[in-house]
C-alpha cells in the first residue's frame, strides 16, 4: 500500500527529567540533572520537563526541585514545564519563574485515589485552582490524564470517560491533554478507538500522547496515533522512569527510539537524535543501570555505527 | 480515525529453536531443544522451525540436528521447516522425514558473501537444485530473503532488488518468502513503500515479514504490514536469537511481545500467549541470560498478573 498520510512535523515532550527521575531509585546531584535538561534542550527538544514541585516525603527524588529549575539556563523558544500536585506547588513553580505547569489527573477511580490520594472530582476541583491562578500569573498549563488506555486496578477504562475527563481538563484551561498509558498496555487498534472518539469531540492540537513501552508496542501506538494525526508525543529519554504507584508502569517510551521512527519516517522534529543519545548516556551512570531504550542496546552493541 | 481494515487471521511462524537458538552461546541439550519445540506447537503455532542442517564447523549450535528432528513428536496440521543451505542439507532433512524446508538467500551482495561465502546469484542457483530435488521428494520449500530493508555493510538496499529477488525465490519453487529486517533497522514507511512494490508484483499470500526488533521498531512494522493485507509474520519466542554473522542483528521480535498486539488487535492467531511464555520461560535457564522479550520482562516485574 502506499503511504498513509501522516504528519509533517511532530512535537516531542521530554519527560525524562521529571517523569524518568521521579523514578529512579539513585539520588543524582542537582548539578546533573540540570546539565541533563540543559543537554536534551540543546538537542533540539521544544519542552522539557524540568521537575516536580510535590511534597519531598512522598517524590524524595524531587526535593530538590527549586535548585534545579533555578539553576536551568533557559533557551530561547523552549518550554520548561514542571509538574505541581496543587496550588501550594504551583506557588513554588512561580516562585522560580516557571513559564509551564503540568497538572496530573487519572481516568481511573482507584488509581486517582491511589496515587493521589482524592478521587478524580476532587482533583479536578484543585486543578480548577491551579489553573485559574496559572492563567492570572500568565503560565501555561498542560495536563495528564494517566491510565487512559487501562488501569491496573480496574483493568478496562471506559472511552467516554477519558473524553470527558480530558474536555473537562481542557475546559479548566489546559492548552493540551497527554492522553495516558501509565501501564503500558495499550496496542494500536484501542489508540484508534479512543481517538476516534476524542477527536469528534476534541481538536488534534488540543492533545498528546504518552505510551510506556513495557510490551513492546509503544511505537506501533505511536503510529496509530500519527495515521490519526496526531503530532504531540511524550517520551523519556534514554527510556527513563515509569511511575512509582502504578504496577507494571515501567518503561517510558524513549525518545531515542522515537526519533529514530520519526527520523525514518520523515517527519521532521527539530530533535537530533545523537545529542538526545549522548544526553541519556551521561546521566546513565548516575542512575546505576543500563538505559532501557532499544536505540541505546543497539548503540552499546556497536550496531548503530554500521548504519551511519 | 476508525479502525483500518486488517486481516482477521494471521500466520505466525516460529523460528526461536533454529533462528534463536542458533545465535545463543549456551550449549543447549537435545531432549530440551525437543521439548521447546513441541511445547511451541502445542501453543497453537502453525509452524516451528525446528533446526538447520548446516555444517556443524560454522554453526556448532546446530550439530544436533538430526537427533532434535527425529525427537519431536509431530502434531497434525503444524509444520516443521528446517533451514538447508544446500543439497547435502536437504538430503539430511529427507533423512529424518522433514515436512518442509527453508532456505535463505540475501538482498545484499556483501551480506551473501559474508553470511554464505556465495555472491546472490551463485546461492539463488544452488537453490534451484534444491526446490527441484525438494518438489519431486514432495518436501514444501519456504525462502528468507534477508537484509531486505537494510544491509550492516551495504546500508540502503534497492527496492528493485528486493522486488526482483522475491520473484526469483516465488519461481525457484518457494510456497512464500519471507522479507526478512535481518538488522532490525526497518521504519513502517519502508515497510509501506517495500510492500507498496512487492504487492504490485506477488499476492500477499505468498509474503511473509520476519522484523527484528533491535531498535525498537519491530511491532510499528507489524502493523504498517497488516495494513498492507500482510497476514505471516516470523517471530521467536522469548526474543531469543539474531544472526551470528550480521553485526546489529540482536533482537528478534519475540512471539509473545507479536501475540499480545495482535490479541489486542482481536486478530486471531490460534495461538495462546500464556504457553508460548511458558516454553519460552523453560528454556531460559539453560540459554543463561534472561529473555529479552517485553512480555516477558513485564511478566517478571509482575506487571501482566494485573492485567488478567
Amino acid at each position: 500500500m502506499s503511504r498513509p498520510a501522516l504528519p509533517a512535523r511532530v512535537r516531542i515532550v521530554e519527560v525524562g527529567p521529571r517523569d524518568g527521575l521521579q523514578n529512579e531509585a539513585a539520588a543524582v546531584p542537582v548539578a546533573d540533572k540540570v546539565a541533563f535538561v540543559e543537554a536534551l534542550a540543546a538537542a533540539g527538544l521544544p519542552s522539557v520537563e524540568v521537575t516536580a514541585f510535590v511534597n519531598p516525603k512522598w517524590v524524595p527524588q524531587m526535593a530538590d526541585a527549586d535548585a534545579v529549575y533555578r539553576g536551568v539556563s533557559r533557551r530561547p523558544g523552549t518550554s520548561y514545564p514542571a509538574l505541581v500536585p496543587n496550588v501550594a506547588g504551583l506557588e513554588r513553580a512561580l516562585g522560580v519563574e516557571a513559564d509551564e505547569v503540568a497538572i496530573f489527573a487519572a481516568a481511573s477511580e482507584t488509581f486517582s485515589r491511589r496515587n493521589i490520594n482524592q478521587s478524580i472530582d476532587e482533583s479536578l476541583d484543585r486543578y480548577g485552582d491551579v489553573a485559574r491562578r496559572a492563567a492570572i500569573a500568565g503560565v501555561r498549563v498542560r495536563a495528564y490524564l494517566s491510565t487512559a488506555f487501562g488501569c491496573p486496578y480496574e483493568h478496562d477504562v471506559p472511552i467516554a470517560r477519558v473524553v470527558d475527563l480530558t474536555e473537562r481538563l481542557l475546559a479548566l484551561g489546559a492548552y493540551e491533554v497527554a492522553v495516558s498509558d501509565t501501564i503500558g498496555v495499550a496496542h494500536p487498534g484501542q489508540v484508534w478507538d479512543v481517538l476516534d472518539a476524542l477527536l469528534a469531540r476534541v481538536p488534534a492540537d488540543r492533545l498528546a500522547l504518552h505510551f510506556h513501552d513495557t510490551r513492546g508496542t509503544a511505537l506501533a501506538n505511536v503510529l496509530a496515533g500519527l495515521q490519526a494525526g496526531m503530532a504531540s508525543f511524550d517520551a523519556s529519554a534514554g527510556g527513563l522512569g515509569g511511575c512509582p504507584y502504578a504496577p507494571g508502569a515501567s518503561g517510558n517510551l524513549a525518545t531515542e527510539d522515537l526519533v529514530y521512527m520519526l527520523d525514518g519516517l520523515g517527519i521532521e522534529t527539530g530533535v537530533s537524535i545523537e545529542r538526545v543519545a549522548a544526553a541519556s548516556r551521561a546521566l546513565a551512570p548516575l542512575v546505576g543501570h543500563a538505559l532501557p531504550s532499544r536505540y541505546q542496546q543497539a548503540l552499546r552493541r556497536g550496531d548503530v555505527k554500521n548504519q551511519a
